[in-house]
């Protein structure tokens, strides 16, 4: 099918490449990109539709690398194609502060879709990205545009397969019939611990296939090209169905040691490079070397992929001719500006309304912005009438051939696969017209803590309804009520853990959440009705924390969140009645918003002179950076009507009163009591 | 095959204690009890092994419920066959302090083997449970002494098949030929969301056939005893294929509402309870009503399951005269206890030792104690030559027609499956004879949080060998480098997090770990090397946190664990020579077993008196309950060297010691400087 030396020439460059690179850091992985140049470069080369010079070209190809541990064959791609990754940036590859580290990362690197390395992740945003755009075409498409019609590629290792997660994703995909996604498995039977046999020993064909998926096999994936080609056009022509190609290949290729798990996560010895690079035809004194002519093929691929672009642009430009308002929607979708005003929308509470529970106040608040915001698609893991994620009137993402909805369609039905849909949700937000989000209970967001991790890595904004949030659930008990679930969350770097008091908070949160393009959000709701809270209003709520109710001469701070700051609010009426003590109230409803505050404001919530005694029902860890005293739950919970439990724990107004005395005597000796905001120097960040 | 009246007066006793207890609790799910109540039926009164007066003989099969929302079916079981689970207990379902909470717990409940609820664990526990049984058998059975020779059963329903864990852990139990493990999937096509077809489309049995499992399918699982007495035989006799029956069910069969999603989670509506009753020959105005005829007949076969039991302790009396070193060990195993004298080969290190990895410590122990320890079962999840767990000589844990081991082999290749290892773990430990560890990167451990979570939760020795813990890991970079896993672990309940700082706290690490009955470790390890520190001795770091270096006036105690230790005590010499300022250090490798000390040890540990600085290379979150000031990375961290990285962020003597100045000048004004040891009360435990 037309592949000359040239070809050939290009493959072995990109694995001596990831051989000197991997050399010269003194660590990475060699192996994988060796055995998978092959397919890389006859996917780039052929196949693949992008603009290095745009690599943010709405339309483009896809491409994710699922095994990120062989990025050295993704930065040696990027490179040789042009994009904005020097030769110089590969000798700084696993190099702080480099571009080239030692996974690829999405925010720093161009060309880099998504976050990968934790194995299974890739994959799974692989299939929200394959979702993004089959839900991007089916609403913005129109008959002679097809503006939208880019294809997902994923590549995949034996250690993808075995994680939980790939599974999870793996299966919706074949459910949702993805036809625009196409996964290459880098079928080299090896792992770290040696040959694949040694635990894995399933049969990953029929496995997908149980899946739905169409699958095909190319027996020789080190040189085959023809063969390679093939299977490609197969897959993509195969439109009902998401692909799998068996790519049979041989790890570390070119080495002494080929086929073996040596070469898997170690640099090649110094004899071994110079054979390999004689043998390529390479001078074995020399690194970091590209022949022109493998330049030249790339950057000719690479300028036709330009003229691509080009070609979209005057498409999309007549597009906006005709379907202005879908056009500048689409536009607007891609900075991820909300539309102007949007947030009037946002449900305003006073005092005089109805206890709700914050699950409610949620879905009060999805059925306001579902309208309003045209890229939000949500979802639950198997949780809807739980989470009260889905609006009225929503229609499924489902295959329209099943009946149950179709492609426009903006509620997914994730199953109960939590993993998958946080890593889902980190390829439905980095498609760059969506904005995910998606429902479980707050205990089971802990299943998904690797996508949530990558989500916060990756500076995505993804947003978790996460319901039942404390012993709060009540009867279901000890299993599913969280007790260490905030502090994790809050402990993770760029993740805003929210959890509301009552509506203005909840409407806060989402303000937050939604206009905060680059942090994923984890909202925290009660199952059980809340009071609307006087002092409790929106402009305060986004600043993550705020003195609900002040108090002159106050003898203590109570600090809590969600529904705690009510139960704190009858204990200051406690304080007052039973103890002749005085009480303000604070609410933190988000600890990384308020941290991010300015030092004057954060110490008029927490003011010296005063102690503080924070109150939430779940681990204490972290709330002493706020608070001079904890009342917290540092053990699991309790399965009853959510009142006996709170009772049994003495999360009351008698309970938190009788500590809060505890407190003021405990302190009352101190003089000068100290803010904790107050500290001897500055964290890096 | 010999079913009469009173098995269906059975099954239907089961089905109207779930609606009664239900009802009753005004919450649960009474519609799989109903749909299953069939084949819980056959399984318990024709088939399985057990004596409800002694529920941890060891050579009684094992039921797992892994749609442990069903539990009124597993508690209706229990109390119907004679287990200490009264009438009362059903009637104080899911109320505060029962025995009969919401999900299935095992600490609490006579009889449950292992707790379930959140999906997927069961299934994967039950995978445990299955190793463990062939392990045991392997290990103690000699011709003529079949002491071992049990059937684990679970239950699951599609939720637990959609959930990631049950594919890891099925995927290897294929692997492994675990024909001792028998599975029931509740087919019903209902979950929370509705039809199963709205999300979960795939071809299960395709897939289990796939991971080389025997699959049988039961089209009438509603009645139809016969066929489901067969599909149970037919997968006793299959020896090297762990099975799954596929029973077509009808959730909350009897309902007015059987076969949708609103019998699921919602107790019945009155009406509806006292219809199922008339139906089912019940008395409709009366409640929790057990026919006598089928206590008989339930407690028939425990009566024959006792029977056997005292058969066996024959048998095992007769073994104990051939084989009397296995007898006694069986019998040591079983109540938890270690060898006497088996601390005795944890390695001793003196300063004068040279800087090791703490990960190669840990291979040190390993290496040790898999003699003295027989019931130490270990692997790794495909990173045995990363996490160094595999100790000189071992044996893998495989099917012996593999060729790569056999059943009595110790080491266990899970395969990159942290969340199935985490369950699986738990299941070996539930078995009672296996003490279980895992490696995997301490990043990785995240990926297993909800089994991890059910450790604390249900109290299992299980340990994880969590190793490259921190930035130290080096090239891998901010994808592999955990910030907020300690802190995670830590908020956790009964859950103990160490990082030790050199060869003697990873011995203390180990030895208090295997010493804790009731309670998970993960033990956080370096990739880069420590040195063997001055004032580090086993007996201090068993207290979880001690003085490392005394110092006499001191200005300042240095906080630290791990890595970070070491470089406290090189601050400690820049802090007197640069600054003129005396600093003390104290190790904390384990909070959790620090904060059992009586409060003078910890107060003589973090003396009032003294400004206090952590130093750990992660989030700081937690660490403000132990010190005055944090020095941590509340952000991600960075790809290179691990020195270039440490360095970059600062975690040098150099830059501990400016912010020992600025802690020591922070904190000079203030008098009577109080140690955060120090409470107003004491937290609810």
């Amino acid at each position: 099918m037309g592949f000359s030396d040239v070809d050939t020439l290009a493959i072995n460059t990109i694995r001596v490449l990831a051989v000197d690179a991997t050399f010269n850091a003194n660590s990475g992985h060699p192996g994988a990109p060796m055995g998978m140049a092959p397919v890389a470069h006859v996917l780039f080369n052929k196949f693949m539709k992008f603009n290095p010079k745009n690599p943010k070209w709405l339309n483009r190809d896809r491409f994710v690398l699922s095994n990120g541990h062989g990025c050295m064959l993704q930065y040696a791609l990027l490179h040789l194609y042009g994009y904005a990754l020097s030769i110089d940036d590969l000798k700084a590859f696993r190099h702080v502060d480099s571009i080239t580290p030692g996974h690829p990362e999405a925010h720093d690197t161009p060309g880099i879709e998504v976050t990968t390395g934790p194995l299974g992740q890739g994959i799974s945003n692989a299939v929200g990205l394959a979702i993004a755009q089959a839900h991007t075409a089916a609403t913005f498409n129109k008959p002679g545009f097809d503006i939208i019609d880019n294809y997902t590629y994923a590549f995949l290792g034996d250690g993808c397969l075995q994680e939980g997660i790939s599974s999870e994703a793996c299966s919706l995909a074949g459910h949702l019939q993805l036809g625009n996604l196409i996964a290459v498995w880098d079928d080299n039977h090896i792992t770290i611990d040696g040959n694949t046999n040694v635990s894995f020993t399933e049969d990953v064909v029929k496995r997908y296939d149980a899946y739905g998926w169409h699958v095909v096999t190319v027996g020789n994936g080190d040189s085959d090209l023809d063969s390679i080609t093939a299977a490609i056009k197969a897959c993509q022509e195969v439109k009902d169905k998401p692909s799998l190609i068996q790519l049979k290949t041989t790890i570390g290729f070119g080495s002494t040691k080929q086929g073996t798990h040596d070469v898997h996560g170690s640099p090649l010895k110094i004899d071994d490079v110079k054979q390999l690079k004689a043998k390529f035809g390479f001078n074995p004194e020399q690194s970091f070397v590209v022949p022109q002519e493998v330049y030249d093929l790339c950057h000719k691929a690479s300028a036709e992929g330009a003229a691509k672009e080009e070609e979209w642009n005057k498409l999309f430009a007549k597009y906006g001719e005709q379907f202005k308002a879908e056009h500048d929607d689409l536009i607007r979708r891609q900075k991820g500006d909300l539309p102007e005003g949007w947030e009037k929308v946002l449900p305003l509470h006073t005092p005089a309304d109805p206890a709700v529970a914050s699950r409610k106040l949620s879905e009060n608040i999805i059925n306001k912005i579902y309208e309003v915001l045209p890229e939000l698609v949500g979802g639950s893991a198997d949780l809807t009438g739980s989470n009260l994620t889905r609006w009225k009137g929503a229609v499924d993402f489902q295959p329209p051939s099943t009946g149950l909805g179709d492609y426009s369609g903006r509620y997914i039905r994730y199953g109960v696969r939590e993993h998958g849909m946080g890593a889902i949700m980190n390829g439905l937000a980095a498609y760059g017209t969506i904005i995910p989000f998606g429902g479980t209970f707050l205990n089971f967001v802990s299943y998904a803590a690797g996508a949530v991790r990558l989500s916060a890595l990756s500076q995505v904004r993804a947003i978790w309804v996460a319901t039942h949030d404390s012993i709060g659930l009540g009867e279901d008990g000890p299993t599913h009520q969280p007790i260490e679930t905030l502090a994790h969350f809050r402990a993770l770097p760029n993740c805003m853990v929210w959890r509301p008091a009552d509506g203005n908070e909840t409407s806060a949160a989402y303000y937050v959440a939604l206009t905060s393009k680059h942090t994923p959000s984890i909202i925290a709701l009660s199952r059980q009705n809340l009071p609307q809270l006087t002092g409790s209003v929106i402009e305060k709520g986004i600043k993550g924390g705020y003195v609900l109710q002040e108090q002159e001469g106050a003898d203590i701070t109570l600090v809590s969140t969600g529904s705690e700051v009510g139960i704190c609010v009858d204990a200051v009426k406690e304080l007052a009645e039973k103890h002749n003590l005085k009480a303000r109230v604070v609410s933190i409803p988000c600890f990384e918003v308020f941290d991010a505050q300015p030092k004057d404001y954060r110490l008029s919530v927490l003011p010296d002179g005063i102690p503080s005694l924070s109150v939430e029902v779940m681990s204490t860890m972290g709330w002493e950076r706020y608070t001079h005293e904890q009342f917290g739950l540092n053990r699991f919970g309790a399965s009853g009507a959510y009142k006996d439990v709170y009772k049994k724990f003495e999360f009351t107004p008698e309970g938190i009163a009788k500590r809060a005395v505890a407190t003021v005597n405990f302190w009352k000796d101190v003089p000068n009591i100290r803010s904790p905001i107050n500290r001897a120097f500055e964290q890096i960040i």
